[in-house]
């Protein structure tokens, strides 16, 4: 379970004092302790800090061999004697802080591979790294800090603001990103819209798939996710949404700031999410509607109509969540006294 | 909304009669306007023509600043005076035919990069475009105003008919292709179907995949969606089918003319889908099954049976749509009248 | 149909006894007879051999115009006569391993093509494969007979053991692996798993996702999949277990021996199943859940709690399939009896 050592050294040991900097943490002494690296909570060693966030772990904290732990203030009395407890109210965002400081998000220093192919009409930053056989086409323009990864492909006046990750194999085309975009390894982003209409004969005709797609500061695309380009208009995704592994977003889809958009989702054409929207796994949006602001869909709902904000709808057809579960225990109900039907009364 | 103008600049402008010509309309007067594009309804210019087909927009239709709407007859009385209307039965159509005059499909011109990795022994037409470290195998076939885009992958002995284009980071191997194929971005097409077969010892053994993938002429398969080649026989796509993104098809799956397979849809191996079959997204059809001419199977269903010519399925398991409707309203109906067991009399 | 052909022309004719050898099957007498290929019993000619393995294809086997056909000993009074029975307990797996003798399973024999991108410090067995444009990271360990197919990215420190075969543009970091893993055209492994945590401001940051993905031997990860490393700790895939294309696997799951994972799954962070668990297509298992033994999950199945080994759950909230069948049955009922009223009595 140590195999990560090999890939992850990290940049430890690093000063307890520069680490809790990082958290925006003040913690009285301790301050000349170092520290090696962070871990999971079961498997942390002495020189380690790990962190305690969910319930499901608590007798995993108790027996815990970590340095130090980050949790809250309530947790820390079940810490082992000699685990140093660090104080705070978001344990999570506090570990992901400090193993940032082991674990920095590369960032770009200058280096092009020769093997490149960039057309010189491309405006890249002396900072951005070019990888092996990274195609950048003309007019476009990459940001300081840019790392585009070995087979990467940045289409024709794409923009890549500041910082920007584009990982190996991923496309992106007739898209304008802000700083801080990353997309994972074979993301597609910028397809032609599935876009056609019928001819008289039965066959079909392309409808030309027109727009652009926008990807908001901080917005992260999964693996091989696709988000196609808007057919009349673009297709657009705001600050700080994350789309997981394998999602779709088809043509004209409007998602709004901080959504999170779990793995193998589909989006169909103009939607619109409003802001802090979560869609968990393989849930279905139908094309065209409404998804109000912090909404949540439940893995493998299928969304048929508008959708209020703050919701919380469950399957397909998606339904208020309460209405779905109180549907799924009567169905079991009547199907478990459909098996007994002598000893049954009133129903 | 603009941000398409960066990428799609167009051929504009064109002569109104030029535009009805390739649209196959016939308008008395005006002939000396011309266009500058196409765009939408909502945001069309003055010397942009849009189109109205679905009563959704109709408000838009009454404020539109566009200087031509293409639309039906009956629709022309919403125009606001001094828009230009083309009548036409069916405008979507018209649309995309004159959207294409100003955008035209592009094709090959002969321009080979030189990084490209072409065997010597593929036959290339020479009007087709090989773009950077795209590769070309032994034996392959490419016809005459084909695109093979940067990163694209053609395997040995493939068979590419005129004007196919293969985007980037597609893949295509132990395949035969009609006129007019588009594979988008990451495609898969000739992967080695999921075969094996137990052993005695509770592993797997290989069932060797010896099939093929023939594409009928202006097939498209969607960004990063998979079509695995034949066990023994062929997978096939029959003519003008449309694939949508992430869809997969497994082994010797056999589609018929002009279906549409949208986002995330699977199909499993041997299934055999007629002429004009519909599956809505991320729908999934059980292997060998037989689904008629002009099924249609809706978003999420679950097929598990042979479907009827024509037949209109919902659900997992797939219902007729009629059927599936009137059990979720039963469901519906007794989960409500369970909720207020006082006021329940006679159900 | 026998466009295969082209793409397959194999290394026949092979004499019935080294095929029989193969397959550890001893047969009296015909020991001068030469095969030129397997095919399907549909299409197999006289010179070819065929299999018979379920009932579906009764019909065929008294037609077959195959030389040969391994079946068992019950279903050969059914073969019509001049076609020799190749009597065994496991058709399927005789047949398998007869077909590999025609189409052997491609290994290494040192090709390095010279536009491959491959660092100094990597350590590649002699006999290793390396395609065009292919890329080797630092301190990555290529093992004897491997494949590394053009256009895929084998990142800095990757082991794979003997006989690996990465196909063209996936790409795979953060691993180690066993022998014989295949990775099919596309596939993702080791992406940066789908870990964040909100900030006071309503954003996230991104939890630095420190482990890695260990692929036992024999694994086969399909088109288009995706898996990704651990979060701390790392993701895990059993020996011999076969992943279908466009699968997703999340951060830190553990997936036991010879688990079936079909195409489209997700199977969600920390989930962890046991040996010879069987997925079918398009089903979601939820995070943190445990899958037992030899558990069966149908397809589009939504798993939201742990599941005893052996069990058999279909649906979404998934049932135990007797259970949700039942209550499938009963819902259809109930709507059936809904629609007429007048002749409901006492239900």
């Amino acid at each position: 379970m140590a195999e990560h050592r090999r890939f992850f050294p990290g940049q430890g040991p690093q000063p307890l004092a520069s680490l809790l900097a990082a958290a925006g943490i003040k913690l009285e002494g301790y301050p000349e302790r170092s520290f090696a690296d962070v871990a999971a909570l079961a498997e942390a060693g002495p020189d380690e800090i790990a962190y305690f966030e969910t319930a499901r772990h608590r007798g995993v904290l108790s027996a815990t061999r970590a340095g130090a732990v980050i949790l809250r203030e309530a947790d820390a009395v079940a810490l082992p004697s000699g685990c140093l407890p660090i104080i705070c109210a978001m344990p999570s965002l506090a570990f992901a802080l400090i193993a940032a400081v082991f674990h920095p998000i590369p960032r770009g220093t200058g280096q092009r591979h020769a093997s490149a192919a960039i057309d010189p009409s491309a405006q890249i930053d002396p900072s951005a790294d070019i990888g092996a056989f990274a195609i950048i086409g003309a007019g476009a323009e990459i940001g300081a800090g840019c790392i585009i990864h070995p087979h990467a492909v940045v289409g024709p006046d794409v923009v890549l603001g500041e910082n920007c990750t584009i990982h190996p194999h991923a496309s992106i085309s007739h898209a304008i990103c802000g700083r801080g975009v990353v997309l994972h390894a074979g993301a597609r982003v910028g397809n032609e819209g599935f876009g056609f209409t019928p001819t008289a004969q039965g066959g079909y005709v392309t409808m030309p798939q027109l727009g652009a797609v926008l990807l908001g500061d901080d917005v992260e695309v999964g693996a091989n996710a696709c988000i196609d380009r808007g057919a009349l208009g673009d297709t657009v995704v705001g600050r700080g949404t994350r789309i997981d592994n394998l999602a779709q977003l088809g043509h004209n889809v409007q998602l709004g700031r901080s959504c999170v958009v779990v793995s193998q989702v589909g989006i169909s054409g103009s939607a619109v999410l409003g802001d802090w929207v979560q869609v968990a796994g393989q849930a279905g949006i139908a094309g065209h509607l409404k998804i109000g602001d912090r909404a949540r869909i439940g893995a493998q709902a299928g969304v048929m109509r508008d959708v209020e904000p703050g919701a919380d709808m469950l399957g397909s057809p998606a339904r208020p969540a309460r209405v779905k579960m109180r549907e799924i225990a009567t169905v079991q109900r009547l199907a478990a006294a459909a098996l007994k039907p002598t000893t049954k009364k009133d129903n």
